[in-house]
């Protein structure tokens, strides 16, 4: 999977404003954004919503989150393969809201590597994201998760938390990417993101509760177009 | 929503055999059945597959779990609500390969009764499904454990497993249904669970990876046919 | 293991007021109000300080946590056997700060029971309750857990929760004994379950966090003496 | 706290044979075999024993498993603080038998730190030992789970899984100690784990279901002598 970055990764949850219908919606807002700004977006709908999003958008869909075990007896859970055949380029892994053990982390990291699927390793601090790092993942998004929801941008509050876990992961894994998460709600957030050395930024209530999804999003694109200029 | 009894309930799982494509087959298989015979048939495919099968049969349609949350940030989750907009009548809670804390059962029963749909809840044996039972969900399946997946059908290999648990759960909830599951694999299972007292079966890998599923299953059917007329 | 009702239960969960050389201070008071009044007390010492306590004070001694596994390879576990040779007499399960599954809860019930240990099962609400009281546990505590730790007892804001979880359990249960828990904080809360027909209370930072634990503890028993003339 | 290398862990997990009185009567064939041979050992006993072990013998003492909470509300819980009340050394963590969440992990290993304790990271293979050497352990332990307690030992099974382990966790922190963990159970596993570059092995149904545990101590500690000199 060839994903361009600064990449702008938009986690749905499992909103009341992004369910259903209305995750198609948000994801086809997400996709008139990036077709007019040429900028790289994914979107991450609910596990129920995925199927249905992945086959009518054309930007990148990724899970919320994958369990790392092989196609079996599984009830309730959620196999690569299947995210796969659902038209998913990844998943996000080990998100504050969906903590993985991390045997579990290792594991799901290689059922999606082996199913050609991009991981988006999700971890608290520099020290975690330093050890998922090791564990081999595509990209590494860095969310304190006292910031998550508050729209108080990690960029801004805690820059030294970005900048120390960008030269900690590429000390380890010089070829990982590294987004920038929690408290990201505006297009500065996504410029000071870029000027901190991150590849792109995860958000999630920002976008999914705006009052003008569309207007904010074209915004952070433009944040990033500014920035690649 | 309403649903006859006996009631025979397919769990997907996440077999190779069951997601994708294959979950789609497999409840059109479910569905010709059903239609052929007029017996109720229930499937529960990935939670990944769920709104594709269930915008394409006719056969109820349930998830194979559901989480204990109202709409709102949680990764990775599932809640009632996009079940039901996926086109679920329902959930499995607690099956074995999908355990739930007491506290987040009663939850989850509560968020399914709220949203309209119908809760299928899997207990190991007469004490958890008896304790089930008092949180008021609308079908309970007893499931020894040992028995999944092994072909030995607990109305054949526990007979009193079935009959206990059906004494006790009527005593303490007399409209509570249940469902005989964990090795049921041929007609004569099916037969021997209405024998003993229940509303249906539930099973798995049987139909799964059966080499004629909709062999097996019309045999299911008139199983149940012969001991309603 | 005879245990005399009504009962004063003292969680002293994991404070630091409450851990090491002040478990053992805390436990030392608890009896001597005990002795003094000769109202029945326990305590829950941590499970790092339980022997310690145990065999250090008359009053009763449970642990705070259980697991629901025989001896055997189970590293970083709490099994039954191992707390009675320390000298408990029993042990809370299913806390709200330590939930379990269903299952495990069942049988963590009963790996007490076989070890002649007596169980004292925390629930929520009264749903959960009632489920807990099917599993035969000998002691259901009540605590609604937006009341713990808030000095507002339940007993006072939802006297409701408890007077229907005492008749759900009682119904379902007759023998089991149920305890009031979250927020109890004075000798009035004391009386005021006692009325609503409980055997008891459970209380955790009302005990270990008093400016004057033994006073507070007296004033405790003198409102069940209070009760029983 | 100073520990000497190479260093023999012993795991008591929760077996009969290791529980109680028993368990102090193990921790004094250890003691025995330390004094008799100068070599570095450690026990961990089971919570419940720790505090009693840790305060009758001379060898070092490691909890199974601290939780990563500073003391307060945790019921159940096991913190820090009370295991160095309670005379422990250190801790191991994230055991195979009770695995921890990345996040926990890194909070776990912090929060034996901040108390002068020895942290023992376990580790299912290369990969998750290096994932947790960027947790800044003291000590991490390589256990494949598919030969704990198979008598099988990694260093003569798996000899590459141990090797690779070491160049890696040593590539990312030079100054953490290796130990090789699972199916250890002769002089010569700990001869040959010496000679694959490891700083010790831990053991734990080898030594304790031993028909005579201290002559297989002592063949251990003398093997460990044979490798120094």
């Amino acid at each position: 999977m060839n994903i361009r970055y600064p990449l702008i990764v938009l986690n749905f949850k499992t909103y009341r404003e992004s369910i259903g219908k209305k995750a198609l919606e948000l994801a086809k807002t997400a996709e008139k954004a990036a077709e007019e700004t040429g900028v790289s977006v994914a979107v991450c709908p609910s596990l129920v919503d995925l199927a249905n999003v992945a086959s009518n958008v054309s930007v990148h869909v990724f899970a919320q989150h994958c369990d790392p075990y092989l196609p079996g007896a599984y009830t309730g859970s959620v196999v690569a393969e299947a995210l796969k055949e659902a038209g998913a380029v990844g998943s996000l892994l080990n998100h504050s809201e969906k903590k993985l053990r991390l045997s579990d982390l290792s594991e799901a990291v290689n059922r999606l590597r082996v199913n050609g699927l991009v991981s988006i390793v999700c971890a608290d601090d520099p020290y975690a994201a330093t050890a998922a790092a090791a564990l081999g993942p595509d990209v590494l998004a860095v969310e304190p998760p006292e910031l998550i929801g508050t729209g108080i941008s990690v960029s801004r509050a805690k820059p030294e938390v970005v900048t120390e876990t960008v030269s900690r992961v590429k000390a380890i894994a010089p070829s990982v990417r590294v987004l920038c998460g929690a408290g990201v709600s505006t297009a500065e957030d996504v410029s000071k993101a870029i000027e901190l050395g991150t590849d792109g930024v995860l958000l999630a209530s920002a976008f999914v509760k705006a009052s003008d999804p569309m207007a904010l999003l074209l915004r952070m694109c433009e944040a990033v177009l500014a920035k690649q200029s």
